[in-house]
């Protein structure tokens, strides 16, 4: 793997996200942090002010911003933000436990029930804090954190590896495996991952660990060892975590039993329970998994971070073999399910992200997801999420196997070897300059949406990647991936979507909104064999509404009046006020 | 109006419906209600079980059934079924307080809460007591009961109306006004009536009653006085019998006020807020209605009591203006949700009932209707009330106005002046000889469902209904009501119905099960201009499946393949084991 940190990203799409999330993003996360009692909570001298008492999930808030402002700082110098993260890191290590315990919740609040409820998320604050604090040892050289985490995780060693003291042998919040493995590829340690994996040979293998939140251990992927699950099972964002983990396993330890259910797992998550969005998770009840084809969309769960931890599964898989099916799936969730978790100004949150809104059926007094973002939320695991997928977004860009360079991803960006000009995703045009690695190979992904690519050069395609001998060691070539405006179909057991469609170009779906198409878009259809016209921000073709009939029910065939219909990048929708939106629409003929 | 006490039901459709609830639905309910410590909580001389502590609804679940034995024995003579309510009779006699008060939760579990909340139904309970009281002195002649509830009654009047020392004004369940005007017409005191009207004046008038449920007063129908209610909201059963009552005393004193609210309440239902069965409330949440054009089929209410309610209140309509539209939306409401509200044998009931079901999505977790009938109840308003429904249906036949005899609906049967003879709703055949009635006229209702009727006869069609000068005293005439299949369109703003159709035949609305059709009833469409063969039971025609894909998302369009499509009628479905169900169906072309 090629690591964010020596890839410059250098201009087009993914430039402008994060410039917009270094600007307003971060510090708009800080601020409602500050303001909720997130930061003060470190300060365990001073009492915590009404309400504002420390939540279990309130580290793991802290430590993912302290983990972008890192990815940040690598880039480019802020004394203001790193004075902010050292100010943090200071508090964590003056209140850190003698024996590496660290817990804002727990040393404060309830002291006596440290490790003893396994949905307390102990272990997951922790791992989120050696991710920040691998970060910013990597960004700044500086290691007093880092420090910090280790000897932290010596005591979570000791306590649950050792003399297994704890009330529970496993998280009921995974998060805390793949961390360790970075902290061991920070260290070269073995002890950390020994760690993790005796975290994953654990799961659903001990008689020790209790059901979470409901009385089935799927719910924490408890239900089975981890080599023997093959289907997506429970809460959609710990099962994320952990694959991610089995994945890095299967990476560093050359583990097929691990490899084995990562296949299956994705095979199953994406051929039968993802959202055309990429997003995870089809009921807020338990923010779980259903069942195959079970994708509703206006109750769609779909969290945010479910969608960043499915790609972050998928980038591992793609380091693990070279298969594009990975990338695709990463590529869905990224350009769909999470850049909606974020407002076009930046400082505004989904943490659901439904396939479609109707604002007034909120009036049932029934559950429905939120319909505009938020600044923050009482759990609000989703805004720094983002805030640190996408300053290290280039870490999904390329690969490199001994003498072939794979390109996963496609921005403006630079690394070592190879400088990429673009503005994918807005057109499928894509300059590439590879230097230096005459004789060596470029496997270009061909992403699954696209049906015709061209670069000039000759080459072989293999599992999705397009393999050129690179002929020497100053090499242009210019791919030109065809992105076609297309409607996309369901299959026919989604139950919901027979009869519809999704309209796509490249890798972004896109969703109607009546801002732009009236109220009532279920009325709306697609014309058979409609043309777009329009460009990436703004798609139009023709298409019908069913008139209003006057009587409610009625033997008359309804009548239908032609109307331009207009669709916007799904990520974009919900930032012009409240408004009806819809991905799949009626298709007449279908 | 002409009484179901004055009229035999002779064959037919309804014949056989009042056999079975005789046979069976009658006795089951019984056995439930004995079984679950129901009639053993009237005798407050034993302590009740575990378990079976009186619950404040019960009076009325007994009282329904009671009501329901009182219109068998109008008919027919049943000496233990008379034993049964007899007994009844006596625990309530025996029980009753001195003052007239009678509630066996009140009396035996709570006394000191007598009339301290609204929403514990005392006066929902009184008023059914009262009902059943009505029903079994006409039938029987026997006036034990009467006098009890007579006394309750007078109770009431003086702690409402003359005391005012309850907690609240009017009920929180409505039920008692209906009761008050079936008192007044049994017993010609008009006290009865005035105190219908004071519990209707008051409501939505006076600074005394809490909203009930919710911190919302339209959930108990509150939120205005009776006169300025001009759309249906809150509890959909309560707003029905509120409306009953109104239409009562709007018959009874010549309110203009509270005719003109129960015309906009009907038009307001009938046109926006009520499903193609008749069902009404559009949410479990609140049991309620919501707003127009809200009708979610999985999800729907569409309590079994709420449309026996929307029937007894159009049936009141049609007493007091001859317009079709009344008896159209009652027999919507009886030949589909109503009768789907009990099972094909007659021992189980449905308390919601949907328009569609998937029983794998209930595997979410998330909250959608039961897919199997029960045999009973927590709160078992429905089943005693299918009883006392279906045994009183002749009820809704005929009305006398002056000299013109109304025939509001077409089943087998004889009164003084009349006899028709007929297979209703199976086929739209209806022999009708008329006696005694020269130089008198008589009215047919045209349904509004159909489009040719004939009758050899000349007459005139006014607002729905056919009028014919009766040529001498022994007057036969056959009326055919053409009863073809038919497509039936929502309007475009029933936003889950667009594209879809339902098959109706006269009134009765069908389904499709997946029991005929397969699994995945949405990948099912109906051909264009597809042609229906088969009969009542059982209605087929072309359509076309569309094929599962392999792929979860791809852009070649879906693959149909032809397929016989089965309906049989919506009050039929769930009666083979659990199924999926659709009344909406895709209709290839619109």
């Amino acid at each position: 793997m090629i690591s964010y940190h020596d890839i410059v990203v250098t201009g087009g799409f993914w430039h402008e996200l994060q410039a917009r999330n270094q600007a307003v993003t971060v510090p708009a996360v800080r601020r409602r942090f500050l303001k909720t009692g997130r930061f003060a909570a470190l300060d365990f001298s001073t009492l915590w002010e009404e309400g504002k008492k420390p939540h279990i999930f309130w580290d793991s808030d802290i430590a993912k911003w302290m983990e972008a402002a890192a990815y940040i700082l690598q880039k480019e110098r802020d004394p203001a933000l790193e004075r902010a993260v050292e100010e943090a890191i200071s508090l964590i290590e003056k209140n850190q436990d003698r024996n590496g315990y660290f817990n804002s919740y727990f040393m404060r609040v309830e002291p006596e029930k440290r490790w003893q409820n396994r949905d307390a998320h102990e272990l997951y604050c922790a791992g989120h804090l050696m991710e920040a604090a691998v970060a910013y040892y990597e960004a700044t050289g500086r290691d007093r954190f880092l420090h910090c985490m280790i000897k932290y995780a010596a005591y979570i060693e000791k306590v649950f590896m050792i003399e297994r003291s704890a009330a529970f042998q496993t998280p009921g919040h995974e998060e805390i495996e793949l961390a360790l493995v970075k902290l061991y590829r920070c260290t070269g340690e073995a002890r950390w991952l020994r760690l993790s994996q005796f975290f994953i040979n654990q799961r659903g293998a001990n008689g020790k660990d209790a059901p979470v939140y409901s009385a089935n251990q799927s719910y924490s992927q408890s239900h089975l060892p981890a080599r023997e699950q093959f289907t997506a099972e429970g809460h959609a964002v710990r099962a994320m975590y952990l694959y991610c983990a089995m994945a890095d396993l299967a990476l560093e330890c050359g583990d097929e039993g691990l490899l084995n259910a990562c296949r299956a797992l994705f095979v199953n998550i994406t051929e039968k329970r993802m959202y055309i969005t990429g997003g995870l998770g089809s009921s807020h009840h338990g923010e779980a998994f259903t069942f195959d084809y079970d994708l509703p969309n206006e109750t769609a769960y779909s969290e945010t971070c479910a969608a960043i931890g499915l790609a972050l599964f998928c980038r591992r898989m793609s380091a693990l073999e070279p298969d594009s099916r990975y990338a695709d799936a990463a590529e869905r969730a990224i350009y769909n399910c999470v850049l909606a978790g974020v407002s076009e100004k930046g400082d505004a949150f989904f943490y659901e992200n439904p396939l479609e809104i109707h604002p007034e059926i909120r009036g049932r007094g029934e559950r429905f997801p939120i319909t505009r973002r938020q600044k923050v939320f009482g759990c609000s695991c989703c805004p720094p999420n983002l805030t640190r997928f996408i300053a290290s977004y280039a870490d999904f860009l390329f690969t490199r196997h001994d003498d072939i360079l794979y390109v996963h991803h496609y921005t403006s960006a630079r690394t070592e070897h190879i400088e990429i000009i673009t503005e994918y995703p807005r057109e499928g045009e894509i300059s590439l300059r590879v230097r230096g690695m005459a004789g060596g190979r470029l496997a270009l992904r061909i992403p699954g949406w696209c049906e015709n690519f061209h670069c000039g050069m000759p080459g072989t395609l293999d599992r999705g990647y397009y393999y050129i001998d690179i002929p020497d060691d100053d090499f242009a070539l210019t791919l030109t991936l065809d992105m076609p405006v297309r409607l996309t179909y369901a299959d026919a057991r989604v139950y919901g979507n027979t009869g519809r469609a999704a309209v796509t170009r490249g890798p972004v779906v896109y969703c109607m909104e009546s801002i732009d198409n009236g109220d009532n878009l279920r009325a709306l259809s697609i014309a058979p064999g409609a043309q777009f016209t329009g460009g990436f921000d703004l798609l139009e073709c023709n298409g019908h509404r069913v008139e209003e009939q006057g009587a409610l029910y009625r033997f008359d065939s309804p009548k239908r009046v032609s109307q331009k219909l207009r669709f916007i990048p799904y990520f974009r929708y919900a930032n012009r006020g409240e408004s009806e939106m819809a991905v799949w629409v009626r298709a007449e003929g279908v």
